[in-house]
C-alpha cells in the first residue's frame, strides 16, 4: 500500500474555496481503481498549506490510471484554480506494513 | 484528529538500521496517550528519505505529553543515531473529517 502525498498551497484568500473543492472531488478519488482512502489536511504551522493524502494499492493506480482519467481532469478543474503554485507530489510506502 | 508528519533522512548506508529502529519503537508510539496509529514510510522518489506519520487526538498529545515522556527519549535513542539531519515536523488536520 502506497501513499500519494501532495503539498498544495492555496492562493491567498482562497483557502475555503480550495477546501470546498477537495470535498466535492473526494468521491472522484474514492471511486478510482486502487484508491483506498483520501484525506485533505490543513497544515497547522503553515496557514494556506495543505496536504492531499491518498492511499493507493500501487503507484501506477495514481500516476497512470487516475492521472489519465476524466476524474483527474475534473479534480483539477475544481481545485486547480485555487492553487498558488503547482503541487509537489511524492509517493511513499509503509516499511512496517 | 491530527497527523504528525516528520521528514526524516537516513545517514547514507543506515537506511535499514533506521527502519529496524522504527519497527522497534512502534510500540512506544502506540501506547502513548492520544496516539491512534503510527506508520513509517519510505519515499519512493527520494531514496534515504522517510516520513514518520503518527495520528494523534490532539497536537499536544504529541508536542507536550509524548515529547516529554521517557518513551520519546527511547525513540530518539533508537532512531536518532541514524538521522542525517534533524527531522522537519509539521502537524496537519483533516478538513474533510
Amino acid at each position: 500500500m502506497f501513499l500519494e502525498i501532495a503539498e498544495i498551497v492555496a492562493k491567498p484568500g482562497e483557502e475555503q474555496a480550495l477546501e470546498r473543492a477537495a470535498a466535492a472531488a473526494r468521491p472522484l478519488f474514492l471511486r478510482a481503481r486502487g484508491c483506498a482512502g483520501m484525506e485533505f489536511h490543513r497544515v497547522v504551522e503553515q496557514p494556506g498549506s495543505y496536504k492531499l493524502i491518498v492511499r493507493w494499492v500501487t503507484v501506477e493506480d495514481h500516476t497512470v490510471r487516475f492521472r489519465g482519467s476524466e476524474d483527474f481532469q475534473e479534480w483539477r478543474r475544481l481545485a486547480g484554480p485555487h492553487f498558488a503554485e503547482p503541487p509537489v507530489v511524492v509517493h511513499t510506502r509503509d516499511v512496517l506494513d
